[in-house]
């Protein structure tokens, strides 16, 4: 495992014919040194009950050493066989809409005991069997785990316990989650409803902030159980996976990332994004940062698309663009799902990279590619990345959105947490993916960006505004600060009127109400959402053009000793966002010549272990293009060639530069 | 309770820190001088299966007492607590799609034994807790009751009973639901089935109107035991609402609130309306005359929005406007809902007098300055109505509605109900809301509309036609009397051809069938619904022009003896319906010179207590305008200023008159 | 049952007075001659538990005779008695989302022992009673028989039957199947999982062919019972119905028409179309085809539309033009559903011929002119259809677009279906529609279309491939061949390159992709579906024009001997495709002079009993037009005139002509 980890996922059990030995071959031909394994096929390493079979575990395993590749074994345990669901129906999750059916995978309540104890037999079977290889580099815990939406009525006894044990006695628990409201509070702990009843947005987003919690445990349990098996040199990892739109879109709703990854040595994800016209980079690059911002440190992009959904189908020279672009976010290596099309089932057009044909193709010959400039590119494994910039993100305000959508649910929380961080990317402006749980080391940052931080505790907020205190720039969008961290609106003036230097107490849903500000382009309108800002000591920025509420702001910007604090109050297109963005950011002394490129041309920096600067210079668009190299005198890996500060690059359609600064 | 009632819904149980003092005193500074309590709390007053806690009411009337406020007392029976479902959870409703879970409110069999065994308890002792309090001027039964869409077991056989005592024997049931249909006749009541499958719409029409019924006895039975309890001074009233899409719209789907008004001795509504661009006060006008016409008598505007739904925060001058529109329709008092903004679990957005930080607000302000107002406006409560023209509601017909939409679902009811109303408000003619009850007392009105009268006995139609041969003007829309009272098409010649002196048997959904007639804007056209209509003694007023439906009108006229009946065969744009209406109105002597106004400026009439003649002036519009005075000499009472027939009202914005004909 | 039948399905037991004698008297004025009865009424016929009353279908049939009209009975046994589903609540079927319940008919489980034994009872009782009639001239089996989403447990046990039959062990279900995939093989046939909960499309595929055959086996077991009954001159029929989008559509998903049709003896279906400004004639043209390819012989037009739903009353003209076009389809027989409309329950604005009044109207006079003219056309009976075009319908394919859809949905089978079909309709080709069972029997044709071909077995591929070197032109759409019979992805190079002279491996969803051809109009475009075809040996008739995939085909020809293969590979306007096909069809020596009338000008044609060819020239369009007649010298046998080859025929709008050839 010393240069990029390069492969895909590769299934033996759905092989419709042998072709082990080839697809091997075909793989070490394509510069592809790991596979990823096992991790979706109980049901052929226990064909029943106790009766175990790893021979396709084994022959791979085998056959790849020979081939000179890696192997990273999965724990099967996200998908159960037939005989288990059948001998325990109850593992089968009660998602408060009755009892899930067996068939598809993830549909198990993953605190049942019937279901924990034979995933813990298989785990360790499995490891027997294949830990020890010399050729298996890590072990994946299960497979995009989450809670599956299981309220089943041990979960909920659990629950009961948590909130006993959180809040003592039961009047405290109608205080905080003001359970008076439609006479349901309760005067004994007997008494405490079924939650998926339930109207009270506080238990129903503590229950749900349990359930994340779940996930975490169950990752950890599982690590305490591979880690017996495994050498120093062997990783655990797991793929969490993003919001779901279509894509991978943004934070993940069901697990909360940063707590899980206690659980592993290396962390995993998966990336799919769209593709052909509508290739950005902007998913590798936000979801690469949330990944990276686990542990500050490298990850494996462990799925991301060949060929893909039917739509995603890629232009001669994007998967290439697409491997650069994760190397650029810091990925250590790039696993594609999967190799071979799968003839049957349900993902038959989800397709990996050969096509139902078997067969070399225009995909397969573009990872060939990639995989001979990976080789080049090693020195750019585990590059440091050390951006200026962050955003912070909070899976209990994704919740409180979701409890409390904006109007019509026209934006949910991602898609505020989006329109900040794409709008930073098109401006080649780089930010990091920070968490609450890192808000003591928050001063590294010269800006930090708060989208729709609507629910958080008192010591967050005070963080925030320490930072500002110590100089930092602040950066918070709409319904930030709202509610406390049981979903309690706050009923002080809001939002934290000694860092904005605003109040707040009334918003709307805006029907094309135009902004003023010599800042924004000609037309600039607030949509969705809009809070009427009274300044108190913060500068105005932008108003609203409006004949009741033209006295009111919509941006502001607070100065506080060295630091500032903006508050953008409403929401607005990406394209009055980013000259709002640029004032700050040239305020805050981060705004240079890079910024001269603006997306389809995109720039991404790194240290590589070398301690040089590394230079990624994309160009995500089907034109050829042209475009001045900003930064010292460096040599494109690629190409090989020698660029000077100021010299020219010449790209081709969806082309790449990867330029190493000179020692 | 001599003055117009001002104030709010307060929910001492709900605020976050004690504010009792300082709210009672807000509120009394603003000029409110009333709050509703205790209605949506059953758990605080209950905490345990009978243990009683009236803390909360008992303190909450002392203190309004002293700020001189008067408190309606709710019975908090529509929202039961958690021990209670815990307890009998057959107290649930039973939908057809399993029993409801406990959280949300209204979700019960309002039938269900241990449900009314608690209920009446909890009533009884929270009128010994309060009734006798002397600032307690009323008490509102239940909270916006339906049936929630019980079909429980207990209620299905309840309803056979009920269709035992209507048929007899099931050979007239079978004939009058026409159960021969596919397969469905019964030849004895047990084989009558579960109502929840049936594709029969008279059975399930008749199921439903049972259903309302249960809600009549229910409210009928709260107020036998709450009057037990009660002074002579003392009123019974409930929050009826209207059929809701997004804000109060048309006649009540699941309640027949002339049924269901007999148990109370003051008829309340809870009226909510779009705000800001969308604010026209047709909801104030529709649904006031809806709840006036249920005793005929003024009534109480329990619940309407002071800041409201995020899309409604009014704009400034909006919400005296809007008390202002309510106490034109006859209204005695106007509630906010609600004094503060709730902090937690559902309806934290839907913003009260008072937003999240407790604090003095534009709201509070403009409601301030109402409060004033109307204290000089006192002599304008219980404001007599006179309408010469009435609109028919029918339950029924809104049945027949959603049994047998019309094409695409594109209108309801209510749709042809608002139609037909907003044209009239729109041209400033003022209409009371009748209702099949008042068949009797129709001659008082010089013309009567009858929007979709699609199900109706022929003891109503023979009154309708009596009415005309009265020398009345009836205008009915398409579809009228189509259905007997048993979802019966009727196999006469429809509809009532020797009332309108047309016939029709085909109709069909228009593909934009322009509509010829010199009362037509150009462009007009049939939409959604067009009956062929074959004029025999009635005046053609519109023809399609089509050229195969060229033949037919689509508006006809009958002169009989002094009276009229015209028929409007398909439906057209509300800018087409005006001048026909129009047409009718100048036919019937009902069109003068406020006609000159029309929508957005506003003119309401009433008699006075004193027998004085007032007109409110308005300008729905966010323009100042200038509006000639149409009436006799008489004194603004808002601004004190006197105004001569054809003087020049100058309007503010949202600006309003209140003019007192001198007496 | 000489002439044409001609008269509409009769309901005594729904009519809510007294009118036997008059509706009798009234059709036969009108010229009908057959009704259809009983099939709706169980509960009428067996009002008790094994009490029977047969006065309503003994009054009707003697009514009939007295009249001179014929009879079809219907066994009742799509809609059960309250009192059988009270008994026996398993007989209503368990869909996987619970068991139905009692209302609607088609929602029994027809597998039911219970269902089964009272069927058998009601259909002897009903043959007895009736059959011996002289003027019964038929029975219809049950009523649009479908499977009703039964998946109850009987039904998967016997599912688990035929799997095993099917397979003999495990591992060959698992292999066919790929049930390795997320862990769902099995090791024991126990262990077979639930269907309703699969994600297994094969597993799902199959379930559905099963389910579909239990249909045929359904409809078979009620013609062995019924035929012990029937006279030789008797025909058993039953009315297929077609794949409902708002009309009949195409093919029937959840029945195998093709094999269900060996119960009869005579054909039966049902066609409902768009009417007004939307009437093409197409559906009469399409599930004509399909219902004559069943035996290839005439079929019933048992139902279709008099009045129909409420935007389908017809313009005068188009009753009469409907009756002639499935005449010109093939149809022995036309008759409306209904006689007269129900006054009653759910179908009640599904207008018969009488409208709720029950007097005669502009559709009763229209009916009352086809009856005459009918009686002049009756040497157009059993008109034998010789078409040179076929197309290929294979229900197994549209399951396979179901379980893998086109991108968006946005297309399904019978839209591929109706594409290719409704192309040539509108040039004036007709086509015979042929299923797989079919593939002994190609070679008469001289082209074959093969829409959407998905599923095949080898077998099918072979026939295909063997037609086109006897000479045949295949034309197929994209995605033929794609799976084999078990829904398994082929991985041979695809589709059928032997064949078709191409291979590919990739498609996507374009993005508004030109195409480049002189075959094609301006503006050319593939949407929703596009596959990247890499010529080998074919000629390429269209290119894309796409900077990463111009160097792919769209559209190409093979030639093999005298024999042509074309195969389209991407989806595209009906504008599109036409020229296209022309080109193939001037290949093949389809195209002659009759092309030169298009769409909306029909050209039918047929072989009269005598042997005479027939012409029917149809005006689908409100306007009068002026037509060539192309044919040999005939006389138009509906206003009595001659016309020699080249005379000029001139349309009514809407109208018609029926030109026998001179003998």
């Amino acid at each position: 495992m010393k240069g990029i980890l390069f492969g895909c996922a590769y299934y033996d059990e759905y092989m419709v014919y042998e072709r082990l030995e080839k697809d091997m071959q075909m793989m070490n031909e394509a510069g592809m040194n790991t596979i990823r394994i096992a991790e979706s096929t109980w049901s052929c390493h226990e064909p029943q009950d106790g009766v175990f079979d790893f021979s396709h575990v084994e022959r791979v395993i085998e056959a790849a050493d020979k081939a000179g590749i890696s192997v990273i074994v999965g724990t099967p345990t996200y998908a159960i066989p037939p005989w288990l669901a059948a001998k325990h129906p109850e593992i089968l999750a009660d998602t408060g809409h009755g009892r899930e059916k067996y068939g598809r995978r993830q549909n198990m309540d993953i605190t049942s005991p019937a279901y924990l104890y034979h995933a813990e037999r298989i785990i360790r079977k499995l490891m027997e069997a294949s830990a020890k290889a010399p050729n298996v580099i890590g072990v994946q815990l299960d497979n995009e785990t989450k809670h599956y939406g299981t309220c089943s009525a041990n979960v909920q006894k659990m629950f009961l316990a948590h909130l006993k044990s959180e809040f003592g006695d039961v009047s405290r628990l109608n205080k905080a989650f003001g359970f008076n409201y439609w006479s349901n509070s309760v005067s004994s702990w007997e008494d405490v409803p079924d939650v998926t009843g339930s109207i009270n947005a506080s238990f129903v987003a503590e229950f749900n902030k349990f359930r994340r919690n779940l996930v975490t445990e169950f990752l950890s349990w599982q690590s305490q159980i591979v880690k017996g098996y495994l050498r120093d040199d062997q990783f655990v990892t797991h793929n969490f996976d993003y919001h779901w739109k279509g894509n991978s879109y943004g934070i993940q709703p069901d697990v909360n990332h940063k707590h899980a990854q206690k659980a592993l040595t290396l962390v995993g994800c998966d990336i799919y994004h769209p593709s052909q016209d509508l290739l950005t980079g902007a998913e590798a690059a936000v979801c690469g940062a949330a990944a990276y911002g686990l542990k500050k440190r490298n990850y494996l992009v462990l799925e991301t698309q060949a060929q893909g959904l039917t739509n995603w189908t890629p232009y001669p020279g994007q998967l290439r663009l697409q491997a650069l672009s994760h190397l650029a976010s810091g990925a250590s290596g790039i696993m594609y799902w999967h190799w071979h099309s799968i003839h049957h089932s349900n993902e038959t057009f989800w397709k990996g990279v050969l096509s139902h044909d078997l067969e070399p193709n225009e995909t397969y010959w573009e990872a060939s590619q990639i995989g001979k400039e990976l080789e080049s590119l090693s020195q750019l494994k585990d590059l440091k990345k050390a951006s200026q910039v962050a955003i912070l993100a909070s899976n209990e305000s994704l919740e409180g959105i979701e409890r409390f959508p904006f109007p019509g649910g026209k934006l949910d929380y991602n898609d505020v947490f989006r329109w900040m961080h794409d709008s930073l990317y098109e401006m080649n402006i780089e930010a990091d993916v920070i968490f609450p749980e890192d808000c003591e080391d928050l001063d590294k940052y010269k800006m930090i960006l708060v989208p729709a931080l609507c629910c958080a505790p008192d010591s967050l907020l005070d963080a925030l505004g320490a930072y500002t205190s110590n100089g930092g720039f602040l950066v918070s969008s709409f319904k930030s600060g709202f509610f406390n961290e049981y979903m309690e609106a706050r009923h002080e003036i809001m939002p934290l009127p000694h860092v904005f230097g605003i109040a707040y107490d009334a918003f709307t849903e805006p029907r094309e109400v135009p902004l003023i500000s010599p800042l924004l382009p000609e037309g600039a309108k607030a949509s969705v959402w809009m809070e009427m800002l009274r300044p108190e000591s913060a500068e105005v920025l932008v108003w609203y053009n409006h004949p009741s509420w033209g006295k009111y702001a919509a941006v502001t910007k607070e100065k506080r000793g060295n630091g500032s604090a903006a508050y953008i109050g409403c929401y607005m297109d990406k394209d009055c966002l980013k000259p709002l963005l640029e004032s700050f950011l040239k305020d805050a002394g981060l705004w240079g010549e890079p910024q001269n490129a603006q997306f389809p041309i995109i720039i991404r920096n790194g240290i590589a272990q070398s301690g040089q600067a590394v230079h990624f210079y994309f160009n995500f668009s089907p034109d050829s293009a042209k475009q001045p190299y900003y930064h010292e005198d460096a040599v494109d890996l690629l190409a090989g060639k020698e660029y000077a500060k100021g010299g020219l690059l010449e790209f081709e359609p969806w082309g790449a530069f990867a330029l190493l600064e000179k020692a």
